[in-house]
């Protein structure tokens, strides 16, 4: 797949944002204006909606671009302007309609709808990750991110660029999630916020203790699912200041 | 109670570590040789017997010295060279044979092992801090750091000059002290290794859930009792500078 730049402008505080469409998924990389010779990598996930998503994917690439990491995102399958799939927007309807019935979601639901994204958006995140580490400059080791949760550990399973991940757990995770989990291996930084109303708290223990890495921490805050404590991002930044540095 | 110095001397680097104690009950207080003019004071806790714990206080008083704080421990009842009492000792030999038999422990010896404990030593923790308030120097706000998490947990709740506590979720913990918890409000780091033996995984995400804080942050790690990562130790020192510098 080919990488294209769009646009680029320097943010007023020394970060330079250049867009990307990679064979037409709109992309963002942002980069210390004044990297050092090889900048580490971090791919930013996020729930979907690149515009939505904008301001808070902002914060966290100056944050890395203060700490000497380069960061990079995609808009994900049936997200943003990228077409919808109607099988997933039925499972979406679906999933919905349980939450709104105050009742559990059934697994084949879960399974509808974040499988399928899975199996997209891996191979597209591989491919923005070749794309990325052929522009001058950026170097490695990689690092991930965020959500979507199912995405992350995917990618930690099958992705041996990636050294280290932050694992947000904010979202529905399929069986066989839970299964890929046992065989991951890198060091894991997985957040929770406790009283996150949409996600499921013993689902979401139940995906740390599977996952299979020696080195993996979990930090729960109080807290509905944006309310992530701000010293978070400081802690983040030293996880992957120790792993990718 | 009387605070009486026994010993004092300068370790090599730069703390000066004073043996004490307070009517009987031994003490150790660890300052930074050259402190700022008011020095908040961290108490260390510690599962009793302070000569088997000594390298580990120390290791962590070495670690507070040189972020800036004072720091403190006394000997737990029934612990080290202090009285022991017959009905602790039944109900730990009854825990301990429910541990070796691999059955559930019973909340009665629970009960009986621990709650006598926090009794005993809350009041005793509290007339350490009476003394060591009133030396010159040392002037608060003040932290807990440690176990027994059924001690932290009374004392944070009834000693309204401890202003931030970190909890370490290793020990069993009664009914009583989950109700306690309900009420707690100041910020918390807890700790738990996720592997720990010793310890009922499910009864200290319980603790966690149940604890009142508005501010309250988990740190779960792999690995056993003894294993907490040494970055850990960074992330107390950082949890303290915020809530008590």
């Amino acid at each position: 797949m080919t990488l294209t730049f769009t646009s680029d402008h320097c943010l007023d505080d020394d970060v330079l944002e250049r867009r990307f469409t990679l064979d037409g998924i709109p992309g963002i990389l942002w980069t210390p204006e004044n990297p050092p010779a090889a900048t580490p990598l971090i791919l930013l996930g996020h729930p979907g909606g690149l515009d939505r998503m904008y301001p808070r994917l902002l914060g966290r690439a100056r944050h890395c671009a203060a700490s000497g990491f380069a960061t990079a995102t995609i808009e994900l399958p049936g997200a943003g302007d990228r077409p919808r799939s109607a099988p997933a927007e039925q499972a979406r309807a679906d999933l919905r309609r349980a939450i709104e019935a105050a009742e559990p979601v059934p697994a084949e639901v879960v399974d509808r709808l974040v499988l399928p994204l899975v199996e997209t958006a891996v191979p597209e995140w591989r491919a923005a990750l070749d794309a990325l580490l052929a522009l001058p400059g950026i170097e490695g080791p990689v690092g991930f991110s965020g959500g979507i949760v199912s995405v992350a550990v995917r990618l930690a399973l099958v992705e041996s660029r990636i050294a280290a991940a932050l694992l947000f757990a904010g979202s529905f995770v399929p069986r066989a999630i839970l299964d890929d989990a046992r065989h991951v291996t890198i060091p894991l930084l997985m957040l929770l916020q406790w009283d996150d109303e949409g996600n499921d708290r013993q689902l979401a223990l139940d995906l740390f203790d599977a996952l299979g890495s020696t080195e993996k921490t979990l930090h729960a805050n109080t807290g509905g699912h944006t309310g992530v404590p701000g010293f978070e991002g400081d802690d983040a930044g030293r996880f992957f200041g120790r792993h990718l540095m």
